[in-house]
């Protein structure tokens, strides 16, 4: 049996989401895998839940379900730079969300983490898209794992799925539908013929928008994780700046009853190979016509031909199934060894 | 630099396709994994080309190509079961056509290799589909790998997804197109309101059917392929016995003209839950409603959610690709020793 200990920062939606995860299949991993899974921090703004014998889950989710988090018998004053570089563990999960611009506060968890000797999964984009190359240097130069599947596509195996199985192939171009909440409201306009007002408000009413939906509408989301894909797997060198971004902020419901009638939707499209986002007319029997808040992520290779993907591009349990690939890749390599 | 050889069994169309791909790659695999791929044999069914030392691929496509391969220096009259048992390799790659109700000779080559040690990767269907746990057993007993993602989906690496990105989901069912000439078939009656047997005859002249297309058209090639999915994704321990099958043989371009009215396509979908291939109703923006010779593959997980992967089922290239994946998996790993 092999021990893995991690330390979860950030218990947002995604950590909470991360260890009801490990709650459900901690003995399932044991089993099928002989890695016992334990968490020996969780960090939050103002202090941590810290135990290196491992925190109770079940406590942990509770008092966090009840607000009192603070009450916590783990619960310590040391905040999240200080756990991650003295709590030992395997692996930390950097789990908060980010600042496009400056990639903060994740840029700074990741890199202490490395520094410390600790692999790194994150589902936060924020520092991937701002440094990609060094954070990646980092992890080579320390030989640690980097992993960051979550950070595109929610459930979407697409990142490891390129590493783990087309090993022959050379991506030549990527094209997909990253974000779910302007899928959602093109679904929702094509369908019901709405304005994308309307259509936005449902969207906020069923908790798919954020109260703020800026970087969904006006293609900024769909951006940064353009970037992400480009880099990781087509080594493009490229930051946000390169991108030509148009939203669906001047889609009109007529624009869409027009294109159906001709055979087509319209979706909020990601190209690698021209590295721009911008509605795009796509047949309606083509691949990435999906609904909804589905994503669709397509890899024109050069042996495999095109492959497609489609899966949940949120959620906090379907996000939760790629930060455990990340994890049980590490898990299951001989970085980690069996005692 | 590890070495890691192989015996190529069957030298059709996939058996060249793996050839071509690898005089492709052979240098990008040596650069990106430290592998230096050879072929220390290849078998047609009345001799083989064997040279310990690694046959020459080009000049084995070229003498192919000419139908001149009995006159290559490398050739000798021993047949399959011998050179697997004695020419030195490290897999074997079972690339024969098959006989689904014996599953030979596949079968005996593939317990050949297992029984001297010898990892196995095969993109035959019918061993597979007969004797699945008795191979699988086999392989886990000596401690071997058997790779077989080539036989479900083409290039679409849906058997080593689940393994290497899943780890933590339980799959509760499986839906999908496996069969691209019935799809073919479908998509040209849906699409240009032709009878069966038209859409079939151009298919044919397309060389995307074969001569005899009846496992195609009965849905049996589609029954196998859900038979493998079942046992190596949920282990269900089925049979071909197991799988009520309807073919496309009745569907209508009626039928299909009507089903498009109210906003659908029909489609053949095997569905493991149900142990079923049959034409079923597929909303026209569902994931699984892909055209042409597509194949689609959806998982219905408990933590990701449902993933689709739709790509090319068939072509001795795209096929290849999954190939690949499994010798890459093997080659990666511990089993095979850095020389």
């Amino acid at each position: 049996m092999k021990t893995v200990k991690l330390i979860v920062v950030g218990f947002g939606t995604i950590g909470k989401g991360v260890l009801e995860v490990l709650r459900m299949k901690h003995k399932l991993v044991k089993q099928r895998y002989g890695v016992d899974l334990q968490v020996s921090g969780v960090c939050e703004i103002d202090g941590s839940l810290i135990n290196p014998g491992g925190v109770d889950i079940d406590s942990a989710l509770l008092y966090a379900a009840r607000g009192k988090i603070r009450e916590h018998p783990d619960w310590k004053a040391e905040k999240s730079l200080e756990v991650i570089r003295k709590v030992p563990a395997d692996i930390v999960l950097e789990l908060t969300p980010g600042n496009i611009k400056t990639g903060e506060p994740g840029l700074s968890h990741i890199k202490a983490a490395l520094e410390s000797g600790k692999h790194v999964v994150t589902s936060n984009k924020s520092p991937l898209a701002k440094s990609f190359y060094e954070i990646a240097a980092l992890a080579e130069k320390r030989g640690l794992s980097l992993g960051y599947e979550a950070t595109v596509g929610g459930a979407i195996p697409i990142i490891n799925l390129y590493r783990d199985n087309l090993e022959v192939n050379e991506v030549r171009s990527i094209y997909g539908i990253l974000n779910g909440t302007s899928n959602f409201i093109l679904t929702k306009m094509f369908e019901e013929d709405l304005a994308l007002e309307t259509a936005l408000k449902e969207a906020q009413e069923l908790g798919i928008a954020e109260t703020d939906p800026t970087y969904d509408i006006n293609g900024t989301d769909t951006a940064v994780k353009l970037v992400i894909l480009a880099n990781s797997i087509m080594d493009k060198h490229v930051s946000l700046d390169d991108v030509k971004v148009t939203g669906i902020g001047e889609v009109t419901s007529e624009s869409l009853q027009l294109a159906k009638k001709h055979g087509y939707a319209i979706k909020l499209i990601g190209d690698v190979a021209n590295m721009e986002v911008s509605p795009r007319l796509v047949p309606l029997s083509h691949p990435l016509n999906v609904s909804g808040t589905l994503n669709a992520i397509m890899l024109d290779t050069d042996v495999a031909g095109t492959l497609t993907l489609v899966g949940h591009g949120a959620g906090k349990i379907e996000t939760a199934s790629s930060i455990f690939s990340d994890i049980m890749h590490i898990a299951k390599s001989a970085d980690i060894s069996r005692k």
